[in-house]
């Protein structure tokens, strides 16, 4: 893990062409094509595990103040923050009409009218989508942004409770296999009542440990109950033929999931993606002196074949400049495994690979194994990440006996375990008093104290400093 | 084609599940999961298209007053449609910030920054985003909205003019190939001087004849020369060492292309989908009786297997309604092939195909060539599309050799050719006798005389009711 995560975050956006952040609005960043590509790839993989039973669809982005302001718990969690569009052309709008922060009051006036009975349920829609946050806080690119680019919501809405609790474990199931396939590790809580979504009944959120010690929420699942389907007038005909109000659940995730591949994975040379997300899987370097180019070229294209046949994404550096400078670049751009490949290596009909994540170099021979080989070192370098990330989670991961231990293992960059017996004035004593957030409840327990109360603790719950 | 296609096209948005238009803003429009899809192959084929030699990024939606005013004839051409963010929060902002109405005023400012020499040309990006019109005009879901859910830009600078150029020729290959994978004909004029984009050199565009004869512009590419490079201050350091500004063109797409593959192929059943963007390219409906269900039920998964390793797009249709009402359903929702299995046809080892575009039914026999055997019929339908679709514009293609036929023609459902001296004065006069708009320059003519002045003709032009 990187030393200084501000610094290093700051300079690995723009020296790996992730992100500019010199665009003229404040909290606002252009998307470059190297982290464009890795958007992309991260999103296909929550797409795909979306689609098996959730439709994607697409809400317009401007909702009007009349249906924002319909919802006052909601709203009031997100007045402060809203853009608003006021003027269209010359005139003054009759109505304004909000850059949406979140879309529960853009799309479930629509589940109104599209929810008529027991049939039409489950309903599970998700879209993918910019929001905007007028965050007055200081910003920083992809953790806190004034336009959200990659906002993934999930909306759901079900006939009983017990089915919104059952969906609420699927999106758990969901995200974890998403971080899985990231190689991220996570903790899951269930966040404070204080720190819950606007209008939710209970929240569960997914954090990671960045590597400056402090919590970065990637990942966050809510069930509403029925304070949205009241609001908005979202019933059903059940089979018994009454007409019941839905249970509805809602599930995000954003940028900041790109934000959490680049801090968790770093390391001082730069970028180390999971394969699955690198825009190039293997990059092939080929070394060029004049005797013999022709013929190091023509192997590294036929190389790329025998691997693009195999799925996967290949690039071959080529420019005119000293290998030395190109292991540089694709070591700070984190493509997980190089191929080296010169007029010696190809006499012996063998490549030299070397994984991002290791500093071995492996001889691979040429032949029609070679794909296997390369998967097969591919593989081991992305289960290697998410050991490495495990590691360094677990590493940074303590447990407090008394309430006068939690700032100083927080200041050194961990997150703290306590018992908690769970009442709400007590918790916020407790932050209070060490000066940190709640995250939530990680798991109910039957014995102990409470840290600071002293009854019976109920919970083992998380604090840290929060992004 | 479908007569009354005003009617026609509303009715199917909705009963084919593409949009749904009660969102409470004029002008904005749901993508429901089944246009969705649609959207999503359509996409997917452009961006294929262009990834070839572009690279996608993201500018964020938000442009500050200061950059859209910067560029005077630009910002005339759009002043009337912007909608103005004025507000965050409670607070007013200091500037008013822009909903993109397109991106050169977002992108050029960095396009200034990252290009600094000839080695940096040309570059050559993309980004498919939403994009704001505040629309004074009547509107209509995917054709005029206020919210353009689905605006490809691209945005290329080079060192030369003739560079631009040839860069025009390559996006005008790029726009033929991918309206000719979607099966849609096209007319390609050069738009009349007063109608260009604002700050362009030079406008080429792609107008569809839809059902009711009105020509809809799909697809636009333009020249800016060095308009936008001069007030952007955009320059590079030549070979020579001398500094210049760079040349650029961009060129666009909308939410039309979907609306152009509905009308131009659809028909009095309902949608018929181009294989390539059709959520499901086989649809297969079983025939099922209380005895032998279960076998035709686990024939048609391994018949859906067999097509899906294939790479082709498979759905069974196992609902528990009578087949006629599936039938229906699928013509209605365009499916390019249907096949159908029943307890006989699996005794004869059989399935009934039958194409959305023809009314012939094909007995195919279940064995190992049925994939190849479906592939042939949905490339026939592909290619049927097409041609259906070039004759009806080839139909509705007239050539006027006075003025006084030209309103005729038009009302009758024709775009109409004639000659022209090319000067505008003249066809601003023709378009004020006619009532009808110039769609542009289709080519060069070296004899006849113009229309309207009687001068030499220089080119033959067209002339229609657009959309």
């Amino acid at each position: 893990m990187v030393e200084n995560f501000s610094e290093w975050f700051h300079n690995i956006l723009e020296e790996a062409n992730i992100t500019d952040s010199r665009y003229p609005i404040k909290g606002m960043a252009i998307w470059m094509p190297y982290g464009f590509q890795i958007r992309k790839h991260t999103m296909e993989i929550i797409k795909k595990l979306l689609d098996k039973d959730h439709e994607e669809v697409l809400f317009p982005m401007l909702i009007p103040e009349t249906e924002l302001a319909k919802e006052g718990i909601h709203v009031k969690g997100f007045e402060d923050e809203v853009y608003w569009v006021t003027k269209g052309g010359q005139s003054e709008l009759n109505e304004q009409l909000a850059l949406r922060p979140t879309s529960e009051t853009a799309i479930y006036p629509m589940y109104a009218l599209w929810i008529r009975s027991h049939i039409d349920l489950p309903l599970k829609y998700y879209q993918i989508v910019n929001t905007f946050r007028y965050e007055t806080k200081h910003t920083r690119p992809l953790i806190r942004v004034r336009e959200i680019t990659t906002f993934k919501e999930a909306h759901t809405a079900h006939a009983t409770k017990k089915e919104s609790d059952e969906q609420i474990k699927d999106f758990i199931e969901i995200y974890k296999e998403f971080f899985d396939e990231l190689g991220l590790p996570y903790l899951i809580s269930k966040r404070p009542e204080w720190d819950k979504f606007p209008g939710a009944d209970y929240t569960m959120a997914f954090d990671v440990i960045m590597p400056d010690g402090k919590t970065l929420q990637i990942g966050t699942i809510h069930n509403l109950g029925q304070t949205f389907a009241k609001t908005f007038d979202i019933t059903f005909e059940d089979k018994d033929g009454e007409h019941k109000f839905v249970y509805q659940t809602c599930a995000g995730l954003s940028d900041r999931v790109i934000a959490s591949i680049i801090g968790i994975h770093g390391d001082e040379k730069g970028l180390r993606l999971p394969p699955k997300v690198s825009p190039n899987q293997v990059t092939i370097i080929p070394i060029l002196f004049k005797k013999g180019k022709e013929e190091v070229l023509a192997k590294c294209m036929e190389i790329k074949k025998q691997l693009e046949a195999k799925g996967l994404r290949v690039n071959i550096d080529d420019r005119d400049i000293r290998p030395g400078k190109k292991f540089f670049d694709w070591e700070l751009k984190g493509t997980p495994l190089k191929l080296e490949l010169g007029p010696r290596d190809l006499e012996n009909n063998i490549t030299i690979a070397m994984r991002r994540d290791e500093t071995e170099k492996i001889e691979i021979t040429l032949d029609d194994n070679l794909d296997d080989n390369v998967c097969d070192l591919l593989n081991k370098t992305t289960n290697n990440l998410s050991k490495i990330g495990l590691k360094f989670q677990e590493e940074h991961y303590k447990f407090a006996s008394s309430l006068s231990e939690i700032p100083k293992l927080i200041e050194d960059g961990n997150v703290v375990a306590f018992n908690w017996c769970g009442d709400t004035e007590c918790g916020k004593a407790i932050e209070d008093e060490t000066g940190y957030n709640i995250l939530g409840i990680k798991e109910e327990i039957s014995e102990g104290k409470c840290i600071a109360s002293n009854e019976d603790a109920k919970y083992l719950a998380l604090i840290a400093k929060t992004y």
